[in-house]
């Protein structure tokens, strides 16, 4: 039924802009600030997520793992990581986010420090 | 007169982030919240057009049908869609579109949760 | 001194998504609902544009005709569009953009229905 | 441990929009309106940056140079070049950014002449 069963995307992909505000939001999830990378297997088969992030003045961070099932989406939220360590609040960062099947990646962003919302995204650049 | 008469774009375009706020938002249909693919097909045929969902936690669902005429530009709404079902809203998905001929296909999110809007776009992923 | 002395980017470009809002913001013109086509060409040869409106119940609308001078980029905006005929506020179009030599085409909107700024950006698709 | 030390991106990257909006917003740092050209280099050299800013009336400035170590990411902001010249506000540019080794360029504004934020993102055009 669902008309992709060949895998699409590629298997590298990168987000060179990161940045989550300072944590002093709104309590409700939905509405705090927080950085997203949607990642969508359309494949058969499961995605293995290597996910290492970069910063300004230290070496980098990684990898995360993460597992996205086949026929499955994931909208992976910064904020939530914790293994190796978090994501510093305040503090620019970029990520490299790799995987052993294509995948296609987004990134996402929703800034609730003022009362108004502020959204931005776009698709990550495809590197392999 | 226009000059793009020979077909521009791809087969087959990803959307790896779509989120449809819940559904408070204000009644007048221009300022309400919704999710749009615009899809531009700027050749002498028509495009039959093939919409897939996938979700974070379920099985993907579709195709979804659809027809862009020749020299047409169509800005769907995933709020519209209906059959097979409707988009969920306050629901994390993603989805691919697949035409018999070539089209482009861009995304953008208007959110009018608060009073202010905020507003996000990017080309979809050409992947074939 | 500017490094950039060959043809950057490519011949076509197309921005499938396009709105300008009814004109009932403000008089300001750099708050003013509107949205942009950015076009740099950076190399030693004046581009010779042209743009052609494609909508969603009739036929498409140009050329519309534009030079941007060697070593410049415009920042075209579509509400300042004229010749063959304005832009219909309040109504959905798309656009593609050809030029005699290599140039890069960003998409920009800016918002301002409501008291609050919103802004969305992403680069036209590169067909040519 | 960080997973690419292989170099990823390319040498030349296009931002075709580019407008720092009239200093009139707020002195906090984190919420002055502010244009980003967001780069990581991933890889296991030093990248020697030459930016080259392109405007719609006069010649192109440039280069400002800048390095960007090894497995780091640098969140430039335009407002704070200075050297050949600082970059205007209130006036439309557009920025060419090349590398001496391979890297990835998003391109970031943040709008706050307003209350409310206003955020776009996009990946910049990659040229070579």
């Amino acid at each position: 039924m669902a008309a992709a069963t060949t895998p699409i995307g590629r298997h590298t992909w990168v987000i060179a802009e990161g940045y989550i505000p300072p944590d002093d939001g709104p309590r409700d999830r939905r509405f705090a600030s927080h950085e997203t990378a949607c990642v969508l297997n359309c494949g058969e088969r499961d995605a293995q997520l290597r996910l290492t992030l970069y910063f300004a003045d230290r070496e980098p961070v990684g990898p995360y793992r993460l597992t996205v099932p086949a026929r499955r989406t994931c909208h992976l939220r910064f904020n939530d990581l914790t293994d190796p360590e978090p994501v510093p609040h305040d503090s620019d960062y970029a990520s490299v986010i790799e995987s052993d099947v294509p995948v296609v990646v987004q990134h996402t962003r929703l800034d609730s420090r003022r009362e108004a919302l502020a959204l931005l995204s776009t698709m990550a650049y495809p590197a392999q």
